[in-house]
Formats: structure tokens, C-alpha cells, sequence
């Protein structure tokens, strides 16, 4: 399969999943936990790739499977950089309102090239990082508050803690991502095993934090499993299977692709929500939604088109008359 | 000279026109005529060009002047187009407001791009055109209505010959600014002959118009020539100056560099403006101004940058220890 089918197939269903989640409220509200959705979409992942895996065993040559504890006693770690990254996330809140933790969250596309390049020591070229932050501020430009809405003056008026942890949570974010990439790459493992190993400790750090949310609530709701498909609907499972459909698309990404390819799906993916809003949710389009998706198109393009593509100028079959403007100041003709 | 200290010069001589035309207001009006400006501006363009001609004309080879009638008589027509262009402009703004129609001025940078193509045949990359397009993106971005501001639904919401006048009045703009570029390039001529006959005629259509002027109000308040320095102050006259100057680095650049380095000077000029009204008239600065001035950066680099330094990746000196990541599609080695 081609990265960029896995890539575009990874932006519909991140698209699909906003969608879906406000789908399955009701009155504004979830009528069932929504706590248990992650916890049941890594069960979802890990049944998929078991699956896969025991295909995989059935043919020859078997797949390669490292079983050794030095191996195993990494894949917990995306979980544990996620976990202190919810908690972050949770901190600086209390600092910023929503919509200032958005427009940072966008933050996190540009650590994702630096910690790309220091940690993988992956290169890119002076318009490839040009094009990841166009990327960030055409997703930025997008979100840009329209005339008439509220909370106007927020945006340069928190506590200067609100934006430190908000950069913090872009680096741990960014950390998850290439840290994942590079534990799928290290090793020739079959994907399917190394899904398995992640997905278990996925669903481990799940199953925690609802049983402490069940301690910390003093259990009145009753434990987490009596409640599990508590006002599931059709709608709920969706999101379960969507949610877990990506993390299974993210995996194939980070082995046989990249954070960066990752990084453009679930933009364009945002971009694609708010248009589809516009149709669904009768949100209405500003000239900023439209201004940053040309902007994300244009990083698009700078970032993944051939740069012989980019940079030559265009050819003319035959020798074409020399035009009257030939004294003027050429400074492409190097290329 | 360089063409980058001249595009730079325009650059800040334009975003002071528009702060030296805010304080030679005086209670929010004008105590002058302001249709006086241009008049005098053609002036002092044409008295510089005639010192410069004269001192050119001492030295030896003297400068090249063709003064046959088949060459002087296309000298009139950026003035007419610009006559053209001014009550187009009259006519849109008949249909959409102000804000709208600042919005739709950024067009202009997009059809001079395209006529610079069509009418003076020079080629451009791929990777030029989206800088031409980005650079519109980024003085939209730079433009968009601050949440809490006056007049939100305005700009989707004109008559569509709104809309047509607009783009009508973006390409009669690039036209005059494509045409004098032709002018100035299509003969070896010196520059200053050439603008002593774009300058004699400049001020006799400004004349006309100040004629015109009166005609329309009755002579109320006298013939133009009397009224011509009344309430004039050191600031007005800074502003005649600034305006001749900018005129003249205008055409420099017409016949050394060209349109897009001209519509890159502006653009800038605009954004300086803006910061520097932040601080001299207390501005209040947007997130999307900041977002629009890094697009715009982003694209100037991304047109004048040599494009070996945008596309090749960085060499390091020494053969580095391959990284575990070799897996992973290298989709940009082809360079």
C-alpha cells in the first residue's frame, strides 16, 4: 500500500471522528461515559492486530517477532509521555481558555520537525521547514476567532505559565509521536507484533485511569465495568471503531512512513471538519477558514512535490522570440 | 544600485506616506486640498528628472533620448489607464464597503503576477507562483476583522457586480504597473528622458482633473491655482516629497528590476504600517496580522532565495552514523 492512500484514508476518518463524537451526544450531553471510548478502541486495535498476526504466522517465512524484555520495556513508554501529557494539558487550562489552548495545540506541528530532526536525525530541506510552518499558521489562521464572536481579548492576556505549559504539552505531544516512530522503525518486527505490545500497554494505562476515576468519584457511579456500554448506541460504537481505526492507520504510518505525513493528515483532516461543519452544522465559513486552507494547500504541495518541480522554470519547445524585456534583473536563471 | 536597497527604500518611503498622511490631518480632516498632492508630486518628480537629465547631459556618452512621436505618444497611457482605474474604483465602492474592498485590492498582487506572464512573456517557477499567491494570502490574513469589530457580514455579502468591478480594478492596476515596465524596458533610453515624458503628462492629467474639479463644484472655492499651498503645513509638504520620491524609486525599479519586486516593496509597506501604527497610534496588534507577516516573510524568501538553498538538503561534514530510521521512505532524495 502507498503512504499516501494510508495518509488520506487517515484524514477521512480523523475528520469522520469530530463528526461522529458530536453525532453521538444527545442534548448537548454524552449519555454514556466517554472515558471508556479510548479504553475500548486499543481492545478494538490489539483484537485487529491479533488477528493480523496470526494470519501473518500462518504463511512463510513467519514473521519476526522480538519476545526479549530489553525490546518489550519500551513500548510502555508512549503511553507514559501521553499520560503526562493529559495531565499538562489538564494544567494549563486552568490557565488558558479553550480556544487560546487550540490555537497553541497548533504549536505542536512545528516541535514535531524539531524533534524529527534531533531525535531521528531525519533532514529536511530549508522549504520543507518552511512548509511545516506555513502548515501551523494556516491551521492557526483558520481557527482565528471571526468578528461577532466572544472572547475577543484572551489570546495575549493569560498568565505567562498558561503559555509555557502549552508549549510543554506541544514537546510532549511531538515526543509521543516520534518516540513511537522511532520504536515501530528500530527494529524489522513484524508491525502486527509491535502494534500488539503497544496496544496492550494502550489498553493497561486505559483500564488505570478508569479505575481512579472510579476511586476518585468514590465508586457512585458503580466500577467502570458495570458501566462499560451504559448508553451505547450505534452512533458510540462508531466512534470506538473509527477511533481505533486511526490509531491502527497511525502505526502503519510511523513504520512505513513518517510524523510528518502524519502530522498533514490530521491537519487537513481539522480543515476538513470545519468545512464539513459548514455543511452539517450550519457553522459558518469565515475569509480566515479559507485563507488557511490555501495556506495548507500551498505547505502541501512545497513539502511533498519533487523539487526539480518546484524550482525549474518552465521550458518552451521552440526557441521563443527574445522578448523587449531582456535588460531586466534576472536572479533565477542559476537554477 | 542594487535593486534590494531601492525596493527597500520604496518600502519604507511607502509605509510613511500613509503615517505622514494621517498626521498632516488635523481633527480628523484635511485643511488642505488633498487632490492637490498628486499635482505637486508630479512636479517635483519631473524637476528632480530634468536636474538629472541636464547633469547626465553634461557628461559624455550623453544620454540616449528618442523624441519621435511614434515613441513619446505611448507615455500618456499609464496616465490614462490610472484614470480608468480611479473611477472603476469610484464605481465599486458603490457597491461594496471600504473593509471589502481593501480585502479585494490584494488581487492585485495575483493579477500582476499573471500579466507580468501574459504581456511581458518572463517565465516563473512553480514555486514563484505560490509565493505570488501567498504574498495576497498574507496581506488578506494581515487584514482580517479583530473579533469586536464594526462590520462583520460585509464581505460575503455584496452584489456581485461588486465583485466584478473589484477584480476589473485589480487587473486595470497590474495593467498600468505591467504597461510602465514595458515602457521603460523597451528602449535603452535614459531614465530620466523617459520620466520627464511620463511625469509632463502625469501632471497635465492631474491638472485636468483639478480643472475638472472645479468645473463640477461652480469655482465655489476659487480656481485650483489659488488654492493650490492654502493650508498647506511642513507636514503636507513632507508628504508632496515623500509621494515624488516614492514615484521616482517606482520607476527606477520598472526599468532595473521589475513589477513583482515593486508589488513586493508595497506589500511590505503595507505590514510595516501596521506595526508602526501599533506604536504610533496605538493600533491594536491581531494574532492575524502576526500570522500574515510570517506568510508574507515566508514568501519572499520562498521568490528570491536562490533555489538551491530552498530545496537542497543540508550536507553535513563528516559521514554520520547511519540512523535507525533507514526504513523509512525517503520521498525527497531525489535532489
Amino acid at each position: 500500500m502507498q503512504w499516501y492512500v494510508v495518509a488520506s484514508l487517515l484524514t477521512v476518518l480523523t475528520s469522520s471522528q469530530g463528526i461522529l463524537t458530536t453525532l453521538s451526544q444527545s442534548n448537548g450531553g454524552y449519555k454514556y461515559d466517554y472515558a471508556t471510548v479510548p479504553f475500548l478502541a486499543e481492545v478494538f486495535k490489539l483484537i485487529v492486530s491479533c488477528v493480523l498476526l496470526w494470519r501473518e504466522c500462518q504463511r512463510s517465512p513467519p514473521p519476526k517477532m522480538t519476545t526479549e524484555w530489553r525490546s518489550v520495556r519500551l513500548f510502555p513508554i508512549p503511553s507514559v509521555i501521553y499520560l503526562i501529557h493529559n495531565n499538562v494539558q489538564f494544567a494549563t487550562l486552568t490557565f488558558v481558555d479553550t480556544s487560546t489552548y487550540q490555537i497553541m495545540g497548533n504549536l505542536k506541528i512545528v516541535t514535531t520537525g524539531i524533534l524529527f530532526r534531533l531525535f531521528l536525525k531525519r533532514k529536511l530541506s530549508n522549504l520543507q521547514w518552511m512548509a511545516i510552518v506555513l502548515l501551523a499558521i494556516g491551521t492557526t489562521t483558520s481557527q482565528v476567532k471571526g468578528c461577532g464572536e466572544a472572547s475577543c481579548e484572551s489570546l495575549f492576556s493569560s498568565p505567562i505559565q498558561g503559555y509555557m505549559l502549552g508549549i510543554l504539552s506541544a514537546c510532549l505531544s511531538a515526543l509521543a509521536g516520534v518516540y513511537t516512530e522511532f520504536l515501530m522503525k528500530k527494529s524489522s518486527d513484524s508491525l502486527y507484533w509491535q502494534n500488539i505490545q503497544l496496544y496492550t500497554f494502550g489498553a493497561i494505562f486505559n483500564m488505570a485511569k478508569l479505575v481512579l476515576d472510579d476511586f476518585r468519584s468514590g465508586f457512585e457511579k458503580g466500577p467502570w465495568w458495570q458501566r462499560l456500554f451504559n448508553g451505547y448506541t450505534i452512533t458510540t460504537w462508531m466512534v470506538v471503531l473509527n477511533l481505533g481505526s486511526t490509531g491502527l492507520l497511525v502505526s502503519w504510518l510511523m513504520k512505513y512512513a513518517d510524523n510528518i505525513v502524519k502530522v498533514y493528515s490530521t491537519s487537513m483532516a481539522m480543515l476538513l471538519t470545519m468545512v464539513l461543519s459548514v455543511f452539517l452544522f450550519n457553522f459558518k465559513p469565515t475569509l480566515q477558514l479559507f485563507l488557511g486552507i490555501f495556506v495548507c494547500m500551498m505547505s502541501l504541495h512545497m513539502y511533498f512535490a519533487p523539487p526539480s518541480m518546484l524550482v525549474d522554470l518552465p521550458v518552451t519547445a521552440k526557441a521563443e522570440p527574445q522578448s523587449l524585456v531582456q535588460v531586466s534583473v534576472d536572479r533565477r536563471t542559476a537554477s
